[in-house]
């Protein structure tokens, strides 16, 4: 259910109840102000990943600075956006579900929505949405470009797809979806081009052949915050999917040449419990820091490590290790699913708290 | 925030929308009732930890069959449980933050309340609450009994803890704290009937010397779903912690000697996208399963395998693999965080709705 906010605007941030989910606000525009420079020059846009932070008070943040709108993987996500006053959002997902693509029927009549497919029965349900709604529905079709996930095959595979999405009365051809999960964490850097530049060019190649059959890509939608640099310099993505460069976290810390943008989420913890020297064990464990990606890192204690995880414990280990009842700021391992767990972003600068967000789409799974 | 329901009772199982938290009804009263059987003859009584099932429907039905109250670890779960109408409570975790011990001590005026301590600085916390707040509060000094986490040595150290409490006009000294939870995974039975004997051993002794001092320990809790008929013939607990007992998952079952219970918590989760022959990739990753005990089953395909775990993205490999648009029951790594994903039970029996249960202490961290 809901939970009540751990802290309230003024307060400090030392009084702040935990765990909670803290937002350095001043990293966080960093981050958002970043972003936007780095893309200007390269004309790409900005459709920043709303999976990330759930929120439309940050995607308006992130519109003001020249994004388009947002991305989601659910349709309850994208509710609770265009519901919150986002105006263009993209399901950059399958959905299958009928009850889920009435939804998203009754959703485009207040934003501009658009939607993925990967295969002609995930077409023929959208359209079938939309004919009982009464409306058409922007489709793109998502091609596999090295991650082994969703998607059909670059080339004729999609271009099939997307003639079958254009020759409906129901649907309209909305571009492609070329998104490579795998290649964002990759260590070295080398191996991200190489996996970049194995999807350009079928991305590339999938955008020609629709060309020829006279259907505009208008939307050439992927890249994440470990690799946007390289689609957007390609030529062959019009929008970026970025999403943890607003947040970061410690997995995207450990790739060999870090991304350009500063830790702005925190959770912060209480050490409720230092049994023996060398040992503090904190109130948040994977409950509140999922170690899907690796375990958090203990911010300003670089000789302690956050060694295990248990459902409601983190033990800390190393010398110097924080006292009882001292609060930390620990770096989520991953900030998507850290973020997924609150439902109050608490907004420091300074030292003080200075405002509350809520977490609309926390738990919207949909 | 709060999300909408995902069925109705009296909908059929394959109408529920995915993911869905599903409770098979006749499985799980199977195991309240295995559970009540089995310690029947050993006098010690079922204190069934809530940090499983977040919810004070599950607690009353464990209570209807002779459960003395419930556990918690967090105070937010207690303030669930009790202003859902359960009586008797112990947070089996130490408390420190002054905020939180205020309204632990609130909460004892419409609950009998306990909590524990592991540390001098502790006591005098809860002492000072309590003496705020106008009452007594009970307070049960937690030992490490094997797990290296929270707790003090058993013996010496515990003793003087505990008549610390007991010297003090505004506490209670309640029993010991004696669980071990790294036993509870342990593989091989030999394992864990070792370290529980060695639990057993610490945690006598400390009874017995509580009692030369006078000292009568009314509560010595512990024991999990791996270990509590070792405990439970002991005759040193009196009362079992017992919690994933209720639901089961796939970690409990790959014990060598799994517990008596029948697998009765499903994510009920659809194929949305089903891009190559033996691939299936559902809607359900791991926000909706976490993977901190390993990959979910997929219930009823013995050739499948769920594979990998993205955030929104199951990949199920094998032979066999569900078809698109087909639902599917996957059995959970961890029951725990699991349940703590969801804002809703969705109750089944025989292939329908039968209930909507709320997850009331979803996301109590605090």
């Amino acid at each position: 259910m809901l939970q009540r906010p751990p802290a309230e605007p003024g307060m400090r941030e030392e009084d702040v109840d935990t765990p909670a989910l803290l937002l350095d606000l001043d990293a966080f525009e960093h981050n958002l102000d970043t972003m936007a420079a780095l893309l200007a020059p390269t004309g790409t846009k900005l459709r920043a990943h709303a999976k990330t932070h759930k929120s439309p008070v940050v995607a308006l943040q992130q519109m003001r600075r020249g994004a388009v709108g947002n991305c989601t993987q659910k349709v309850g996500e994208a509710e609770a956006l265009a519901w919150g006053g986002v105006p263009d959002i993209l399901v950059s997902n399958e959905v299958i579900a009928p009850r889920k693509l009435a939804r998203l029927a009754a959703l485009s009549r207040i934003a501009k929505v658009a939607v993925c497919a990967d295969d002609e029965a995930g077409i023929a349900a959208i359209e079938a949405a939309a004919e009982a709604a009464g409306l058409r529905m922007t489709v793109l079709v998502e091609i596999d470009v090295g991650s082994g996930r969703c998607g059909v095959e670059p080339g004729p595979p999609a271009v099939a797809l997307a003639e079958r999405i254009a020759a409906s009365p129901h649907l309209i051809f909305g571009g492609l979806q070329a998104y490579h999960g795998s290649a964002q964490h990759k260590r070295r850097p080398e191996e991200r081009v190489a996996a970049i530049a194995a999807a350009t060019d079928g991305t590339r190649r999938t955008v020609e052949q629709c060309r020829q059959r006279g259907l505009d890509c208008a939307i050439v939608g992927g890249a994440g915050t470990g690799t946007f640099a390289l689609e957007a310099a390609s030529g062959v993505w019009t929008e970026i999917q970025a999403g943890s460069y607003a947040f970061m976290d410690a997995d995207y810390a450990r790739n060999d040449d870090p991304p350009p943008f500063r830790q702005a989420l925190f959770v912060l913890a209480q050490v409720m419990s230092a049994p023996r020297a060398g040992v503090a064990v904190v109130d948040a464990g994977h409950k509140a820091l999922p170690t899907d990606s690796g375990m958090p890192l203990v911010h300003g204690f670089p000789g302690v490590a956050y060694a295990r995880a248990a459902d409601e414990h983190g033990t800390l280990l190393g010398e110097g290790v924080p006292r009882l009842a001292e609060k930390v700021r620990l770096v989520p391992g991953h900030c998507d699913p850290t973020v997924d767990r609150y439902d109050w972003y608490v907004g420091v600068r300074k030292g003080r708290v200075e405002c509350l967000w809520p977490i609309s789409a926390r738990g919207a799974m949909a």
